[in-house]
C-alpha cells in the first residue's frame, strides 16, 4: 500500500516564516510559525526551517511520507529559484533559495512569490477549482496578484508576469516605494487606505474619529472600525480604494480574460464593505464584452492558512512534473 | 509527392477586403481586394468572398492544394466563430460567419478579431518566430491588441482577451464609442492623436500649421507632416501619445510578461517619430524587475499584407489542430 503523501508548504514573510505538512486534498496536518528574523543571513533561516520540517516528519505517522517543499516568499523568482531584493529582508540582492534547501535534502523544490502562490492555492484548493482562467488579488501592506492562464500559473517571459501591484493609476499620483510614482499599490492596499484618508481630510471638511490619530498610528483596522461606525471619511476612503480597485481590475481583465477575480489578505476581510463596491466599479469600468461575465469573489481558501496551502499547492505541481519527467524516462 | 499546400487569409475590414494565398512559409502567392459594401448582409460577403476564392483556386498550378481558410475581422469571437456588433459593419448583434464559409466548403475555418490575427502573423512568419511570451498593438483608427502567451494566442474564459484600446487611461477623460470614457484608444490611435492636437491647441500659444485644418479634416497624416516638418504642437502630440502608450504598455507588461512588444498598423507607420519615445517611457514605468528587459519593435511583417498573413497564420494553426485530432483518431 502506498504511504500517505504530504507536502511542505512554507509562507516566509518579513515577521513571522510559517510552515505545514499537507496532503493532496489542501488539508493541513500540522503547522508551525516561527520569527522570521528578517536581519539574519537566508542560510540561518533554511536552518531554522529545515530542523523544524526533520521535526514535523519525525512526528508524523507511519507509513506517511513527505513528496516536496513548496515556498512563497517577496520577490520569488520560479525559474530561476530565487528571491531577488526582498523588501522586507535584509538577504542582498539574490539568494538562491531553492539551492540552499537542495544542499539539506533532495525533495523536490519549488519557490514563487506569495500572490503567485495564493493564486495556485485558489486554484487547487480553492474556489478557483476547475477554473482556466483567474486572477488572484492579496491586499496586505502591499497589493500583490497572481495570474491563471489555461488553467496555469502565467510567469511570463522572465518570471515575473502578473505584477499588478505595480501597474499606474496616476503617472504624476503619489510616490511608491518602488521608484515609480502612481502605482496601484500607493492606493489599493492597507497603507494605500491610510494615506487616502489623509487625502480626504485634507480634502473634506466633515468631523471624523480619524482626525485625532497620526499617521505613523492611523492603521487599515481603524479605518474600518471608523467605516462600521459610519464614519464618512473612512467610508469615503473605502469607496475611492474600491473604485480604484475597480478601475485596474478592469484594466486586467481587458488583458488576461479571466471568468473570476478572487480577493484576499488582510485588507480584503473588509469583506462587504469593499467588495460590493469594487464590484460595482469593476462592472462599470469593464468594457462591453465582459459585462456581467467576471465573478467577483472572496477567496476561498481558509484565513490565516492561505499562504501556506499555496505554497503546498505549489510544491504537488512541482511533485507531479518531476513524477511526469520519471514517467516519460526511457 | 505531396501538392504544394496554401491556405486563404482574409482580412475583412469595414472599406476593403483583402484575401491572399499563403504557404507554410508566410509567402503570399495571390492578393485579392474588395470592397466590402458595409450596409449588405454578411452572406452577401461571403458569397462573393467564395467565388473569389473558387477563382484563386482555378487559377493555381497543378498539384496545389488549399488546406483551410483563416480570417481575420472586427469583434470577431475564435471560440464562437462569430462576428459580434462589429462597429463598422451593418451586420448586427451576431453573424456566424464560420458556420457562413462551411456551408460552401468543407475546409477547415477559424476566424480571430484582426488584431489577434496580426499577433498570430506575427508569431508564425514576423518577428515574433520563436518567441513564447509577446504582446503586439496595432495601431489604426482605433487600437487593437493580441496577447501570446506560452506560444500561444491568449483567448481568455470568453474568447475576448487583449483588448487592450478599452483598458482606462482616465476614469474622467475622453469619451469612448464604446460609451465608457478615458479608453486608451481615445488618446492612441490616429483619431487619438487628432483628439490630442485640438486638446493642445487649446492649451497652448504656438503658432502651428495644423490650427488652420478644422477637425473633420484632421488626419494623422497632416500631423505627422507638420511633425516631420518641426511643427511644436505636432511633435507635443506624438510626444503626448507616446507617453500615454508607454505607461499602459509597461502595465500590460506587469500583466503578462512578454519579451518583445510589437508595433504595426498606420500609425505605426510614423516610425521614429512614435517608436523612439514609446521606448523611452515604457522603460520609465517600467516595474524594476522588467527594466532592460522588454523589447519595443515594429512589426515584421511586410506593411500592407501583414492582415492578410495574420489571418492566413490562423488558418495554418487551423490545419494543424485538424491534423492532429486526425493523428490521434483510432
Amino acid at each position: 500500500m502506498r504511504p500517505d503523501e504530504y507536502v511542505i508548504g512554507i509562507d516566509i514573510g518579513g515577521t513571522t516564516t510559517s510552515l505545514g505538512c499537507v496532503n493532496r486534498q489542501g488539508v493541513l496536518l500540522s503547522g508551525v510559525t516561527l520569527e522570521t528574523h528578517a536581519d539574519q543571513a537566508a542560510d540561518v533561516l533554511v536552518s531554522r526551517l529545515h530542523d523544524t520540517i526533520e521535526r514535523l516528519r519525525a512526528a508524523l505517522p507511519l507509513k506517511t511520507n513527505i513528496s516536496g517543499i513548496g515556498i512563497g516568499a517577496p520577490n520569488a523568482n520560479y525559474y530561476r529559484g530565487t528571491v531577488e531584493n526582498p523588501p522586507n529582508l535584509n538577504w542582498g540582492p539574490v539568494t538562491h533559495l531553492v539551492e540552499l534547501f537542495r544542499q539539506r535534502n533532495n525533495l523536490p523544490t519549488a519557490i514563487t512569490n506569495d500572490a503567485n502562490a495564493a493564486a495556485i492555492g485558489e486554484l487547487l484548493f480553492g474556489g478557483a477549482r476547475g477554473m482556466e482562467h483567474v486572477i488572484v488579488i492579496t491586499l496586505g501592506t502591499g497589493l500583490g496578484s497572481g495570474i491563471i492562464v489555461n488553467g496555469e500559473m502565467l510567469y511570463g517571459a522572465g518570471g515575473f508576469a502578473g505584477e499588478l501591484g505595480h501597474t499606474t493609476v496616476d503617472p504624476d499620483g503619489r510616490e511608491c516605494a518602488c521608484g515609480k510614482r502612481g502605482c496601484l499599490e500607493t492606493y489599493v492596499s492597507a497603507t494605500g487606505l491610510c494615506r487616502t484618508v489623509f487625502e480626504l481630510l485634507a480634502q473634506r471638511c466633515e468631523s471624523s474619529v480619524l482626525r485625532n490619530i497620526n499617521f505613523e498610528q492611523m492603521t487599515s483596522k481603524k479605518i474600518y472600525e471608523a467605516a462600521c461606525a459610519g464614519d464618512q471619511i473612512a467610508l469615503a476612503a473605502f469607496d475611492k480604494t474600491a473604485r480604484t480597485l475597480g478601475m485596474k481590475l478592469a484594466d486586467a481583465v481587458a488583458h488576461t480574460g479571466p471568468e473570476a477575480i478572487f480577493l484576499s489578505g488582510g485588507l480584503a476581510a473588509a469583506g462587504d464593505l469593499l467588495v460590493v463596491p469594487v464590484r460595482r466599479y469593476l462592472e462599470e469600468f469593464l468594457f462591453t464584452p465582459y459585462k456581467g461575465k467576471v465573478k467577483l469573489l472572496l477567496s476561498g481558501l481558509p484565513e490565516g492558512n492561505g499562504a501556506v496551502l499555496g505554497a503546498a499547492a505549489l510544491a504537488w505541481q512541482e511533485v507531479d512534473k518531476q513524477n511526469q519527467v520519471t514517467a516519460t524516462l526511457p
